[in-house]
């Protein structure tokens, strides 16, 4: 047996106790007479000391070991006579009889501590070294937490977890597939999933009636900073559902991951329309940690004959509680923020509201105090507020608003990693118009379900058909989405032609779907969750990555095992492909 | 809402309830004046009651209804007159007030039953058909109850479940992988992981400890009758552990399940060495639910003139208890399927030991009523007994003997499949020579680490050299295998030698563990268990397909959605491949 306990176990009442411990060597100390070594393994440290007089060869022995040696000790627990608070361990040390190194170390390429001096390059190389520290190895116990207590709701609301193929089908619909060429099959490929969606629609058609998968999922995307090209789903399909069935339901389970991780327990969740939210946040996702909600100002900012406002479509505003007395500097670097090509506004107007009743705006050329105070009342200013306006058409001065609105909340503190503000945002617009291919494309997905009162619309004006499709959003991150799927076979087939399809592409590459809409489909919908996302929001970080154990870099590369690779030209042959 | 109830619900105490079901039509009957529909949904069936004289358009809307419609009633829960004992709902049935059908349904080409009528290629091509039948259904729940609580164990044994990646690096070495063109890297390519072997023992480097995953892997091999291209493994790993260690926390998970899925308590499970297995079963995977041991009989069989037996490097027997009276139809069968070419043996020499203590032989020209005794001395035989004996190379003959044990065992119905006899085999070789390469391989793969005591055994004579390798084998089936690993450099380095890698090829193939092993690795090992074998063994059938939601044939396609397909040209083109 290599170890009687682990590094993190003894206590003061094991005082007395001969244990075998097993670890790393965190650092050595050397203070004349005694040498002191810490131990480290997942579950903690454990001081192990060397006595120079009693014990001459053995603390010689120990003087050697340098940090990341592998070591098993024996030896007597006894109490520490200078105590440590800090950790768990702190009352006690082990007084070793005997040292066996089970592995040397090379130094390792950067520190094995919390703050580590490896960036993230390095860290990547040496990913093995790096989850030897305390902060990734945490981000994965979360993780793994986050996982069981997912499983634990969902198997007690009946749900299966069923495992769906990995091998399928290539549909040109949606992001591009990372395909897999079949030996077998001559010129012919698989596709790796970008997600389960017609298999687990297919299990609803099978009375399978509650499904969830946790699942890895596959978009041969270009990367952005923070996607994978591998990435995790919580997977979810229910029948004879409706969607006030499933928010409830999934609305259920944030609750329970939030209380059971987070200890935070929070009243039901908040609801908004797709049109609210981007008319009140210009954004589906609006962060509602803080308030600052986006007023419409033209009828208050236009015909003074600012020609900024009076030719845009939309003049917006939010109100900055108690920011009047901001910076000039302040104010220009915000100015220079929106500015930035990425959110394109052309200039930035504000309006102090001192706190002496007085106004002191950028436009004060333009408008009058009177105008000014008109601006207040309609954005329910009060002196000591700071107003920003932002003007031109609605849709692009609504995103640059929205990104203004975070900045600022960003430096007022707003933004708190251990606060949760979910929101459910429903009622998507069932399509989008894609300026590139000029056509409508399933702002979902193919299969989500139009509000039945809006089908009318699909002739004439499709744009405006609203989706049974709702987002989970908790501090301005979309957390998961859903819908409720269409079951019906007639209305399938109008929702592809709408999208562009003929009607041989839609029997090529959905017809296992249609014919299985004929034999009995049930009423189902469902959800997906990202759960790296959830994993890094629990663990109230920006980045997905240090919740993946082994993630890859912005070119898709695994820069440890280096991967991808040339592969042998025999390899090739075998699957009847070969190199442009 | 669609339902305030499922099909399995209702019973005597709910009577007098006015309740809400959804489901499909099991069957509809007409009995005259009332009309009798099965209502089944996952949870089971309720009877809907029609009555034509209280509410006639109700009833006549009712007849209409086709096996699989999708409907939804509303009634009230009555007493049933005649009770059906067989159904959990059978005290009740739903007197119907509102019928609304949510969908049709085409005739299914199978009947949806637990016995049905569809042939295996026929239920694939409508799986999502076949998952509504009970018997798949509840594969697919077994499925989920066994990962449930394989989970519940590893979680209280402290095993963190961590992903590892799908696109990984592709080596030659091991079997035939799965590759996926990368767009972003040109002429580089990932592959599908055949397990998750580097990596786990890469997290063990990183201190994780103890790991677990349950995961998709993936082999390109041609496949037999019952292999899946991609399959589920139950992977683990743990740091600081021996042998023993593995043995005991792996047994401790196998009995958890057996006693939580089927009730079934078992001892300790018996170990036996590899070497004791092949000499007393012929087989590294004896099903030990019967004893039929062989017996070695070159001594009381050579030397009597009977040059088979004379000729022969192993004469060996088993003795089937109370078969002395099998007839010569019976015993002409079992010499017929031993001389399949797929067994290959010459032929089938038996002795009856006869009631009356007499012996009949099929040798009796060779062999004397003493002689004949002899054998039976050897065996352990009785009167009433029968024995069989083949000969030929040892290596075959054991083979050979294996077979017909099973058959002979298979006859006896001694391989029942509510009962359990699992069994450790240990000590396997480290290598095994392959006559087509004429070389040594890893019979479990390259990182196994050799008994320390054999390593000298190594350089000239390493067919001998046993590893700290074991299997777990439940009723002849190979659960699952693992190894305590190496986790030294120099010892990789010295395997990778005598597997004929060059230092380039180690490098190039297995450079990041190499390199992992020098910043202090821990001892580990682990091991890996067949996720679907598991399921099928614990469902009591032979064939793991009904155990997988969405099974491949044995080409590797999924006949319901027609996978893998052609994809288009300029899919190929950015991926820089064509096809040959």
């Amino acid at each position: 047996m290599l170890r009687t306990h682990h590094c993190g176990d003894l206590r003061h009442e094991n005082i007395g106790e001969k244990v075998t411990l097993s670890g790393w060597v965190q650092k050595t100390r050397d203070l004349g007479g005694m040498t002191f070594v810490d131990l480290r393994d997942r579950y903690g440290i454990t001081q192990l000391a060397f006595n120079i007089d009693t014990n001459t060869e053995l603390c010689l022995q120990a003087r050697k070991l340098s940090r990341e040696y592998v070591i098993q000790v024996r030896g007597k627990v006894i109490e520490r006579s200078s105590k440590n608070k800090k950790i768990p361990t702190g009352d006690i040390e082990i007084e070793v009889q005997k040292l066996n190194v089970l592995n040397s170390s090379k130094t390792p390429p950067f520190t094995i501590e919390d703050q580590t001096d490896g960036g993230d390059d390095l860290r990547m190389q040496y990913r093995y070294l790096d989850i030897r520290r305390n902060p990734v190895r945490e981000n994965l116990i979360l993780r793994h937490q986050l996982s069981t207590e997912t499983r634990k709701y969902l198997d007690s609301q009946d749900f299966i977890e069923v495992e769906t193929p990995y091998l399928i089908k290539s549909t040109p619909e949606g992001a591009r597939d990372f395909i897999v060429p079949s030996r077998m099959n001559e010129g012919q490929f698989y596709a790796l999933p970008q997600s389960p969606q017609t298999f687990k629609q297919l299990l609803m058609v099978g009375g399978i009636d509650k499904y969830y998968q946790i699942v890895k999922c596959f978009r041969d995307e270009d990367l952005r900073a923070d996607r994978q090209p591998e990435f995790t789903q919580i997977d979810c399909e229910m029948s004879f559902t409706e969607q006030e069935d499933i928010l409830n339901m999934f609305e259920g389970l944030t609750r329970h991951l939030l209380k059971k991780i987070k200890g935070v327990e929070l009243d039901s969740f908040p609801r908004m329309t797709y049109e609210d939210a981007i008319r009140l946040y210009g954004s589906d996702k609006p962060d509602l940690r803080f308030e600052m909600i986006f007023f419409e100002m033209n009828e208050v900012t236009q015909q003074n004959n600012f020609m900024v406002f009076d030719s845009a479509e939309l003049v917006v505003g939010i109100c900055a509680k108690d920011c009047a007395e901001w910076s000039r500097k302040k104010l220009d670097a915000l100015t220079d923020y929106v500015k930035r090509p990425q959110i394109g506004a052309k200039g930035l107007i504000y309006c102090k509201y001192n706190a002496d009743g007085t106004f002191k705006s950028s436009v004060d050329k333009f408008f009058s105090q009177d105008d000014l105070a008109k601006w207040a009342k309609q954005m329910n200013a009060e002196p000591g507020d700071l107003m920003f306006l932002l003007s031109g058409e609605t849709d692009k001065v609504r995103k640059q608003m929205n990104e203004l609105r975070l900045q600022v909340a960003e430096q007022l503190g707003l933004r708190k990693s251990n606060e949760f503000a979910p929101l459910w945002v429903i009622d998507f617009p069932l399509l989008e118009w894609d300026e590139e291919t000029e056509r409508y494309h399933a702002m979902h997905h193919p299969f989500t379900s139009p509000k039945p009162e809006d089908i009318y619309k699909l002739e004439n004006s499709p744009g405006e058909v609203r989706a049974n499709a709702y987002d989970l959003v908790i501090n301005g991150t979309e957390l998961g989405g859903g819908s409720i799927r269409i079951h019906d076979k007639e209305l399938q087939q109008l929702m592809f032609q709408h999208l562009g399809f003929t009607e041989d592409e839609a029997k090529d590459q959905f017809g296992f779907l249609m014919n299985a809409f004929e034999y009995g489909a049930p009423p189902h919908g469902g959800i997906a969750f990202g759960f790296d996302r959830l994993c890094s929001l629990f663990g109230g970080q920006e980045s997905i990555r240090d919740f993946i154990a082994f993630p890859k870099n912005n070119s898709g590369r695994d820069v440890m095992i280096d991967a991808p690779s040339k592969i042998d030209n025999a390899q090739l042959e075998e699957l009847n492909i070969k190199l442009k």
